[in-house]
């Protein structure tokens, strides 16, 4: 990773109250996340939309912003890809719940769930590349709601599969 | 999600300096996220690091934060995550990099490569729970630096895979 590292905060954008990574100064620490885009879909409110993407999501656009084009200048046809996505809806105060709502199901941690509703709610989604018009991305399958905004797009590994 | 979801900012922590899901309006807002603990690793720096999780990867102890037991009450040893962590090391101005910092590829967007040195550095790792010891979760294979700070923790979603 030659060069390519900062060390300290100065690579920090967030802001950051204490910079140790100790265990109180970890919990004062805050960091800024920026979309580099928004999703466009027909999916409009939680009622329309899948628990995921392959329980029926339909296509759907990804949009990025002109300044990330450099970013996605390699993107492919065919891509498979993990796109992530801040679920701005969400509620950041959940720490348990019932998965999928189901009320005979019991109460559980939210990091033992795929709940949007935790602390940092970033939604994993894995899709497929099926056009590329300029910064406009359609993908196959994509449960996130219209406006959603994106936060990173990363290739799957093979063959070992996602991480 | 009945009952789950809030509309509109009142549930977003993030700064909002605008809220509509149009294009401009999505490249104006920034979200905050807050560290739920931090990763405890004998990896020190990058040059002790490996590239994936599963090419040389150590155990390594994930930390959670007291406020934030609720989340982590249902994880069981034998339990297969994604862990999120924000890499605070990473140079978030990159937009394209050699993958593996190797001469011999060439220069491709930063969203073609799994590299840190991303808009948003959000690091992905599959693992398997070792160990639970009251707020301090052992996994079998990570490849974040010592002090590395958690975002979130989600269980593998089978047998679809990662998404």
């Amino acid at each position: 990773m030659e060069g390519r590292y900062r060390t300290g905060a100065a690579a920090v954008r967030g802001r950051v109250v204490a910079s140790g990574p100790t265990l109180r100064a970890v919990s004062e620490i805050r960091y800024e996340v920026v979309p580099i885009g928004h999703v466009a879909s027909p999916l409009r409110n939680r009622a329309d939309a899948p628990r995921q993407g392959d329980e029926g999501a339909p296509p759907a656009w990804l949009v990025i912003e002109p300044r990330f084009a450099e970013a996605i200048r390699d993107l492919r046809v065919g891509d498979r890809l993990v796109v992530l996505t801040w679920l701005d809806r969400a509620d950041r105060d959940v720490l348990s719940t019932r998965p999928r709502d189901d009320p005979d199901r019991p109460v559980v941690g939210v990091f033992s769930t795929r709940s949007p509703d935790r602390p940092n709610p970033i939604g994993l989604h894995r899709v497929q590349v099926l056009e590329i018009d300029g910064l406009r991305i359609l993908v196959d399958e994509l449960e996130a709601l219209d406006g959603t905004p994106i936060l990173d797009v990363k290739p799957v590994l093979d063959p070992l599969e996602e991480r």
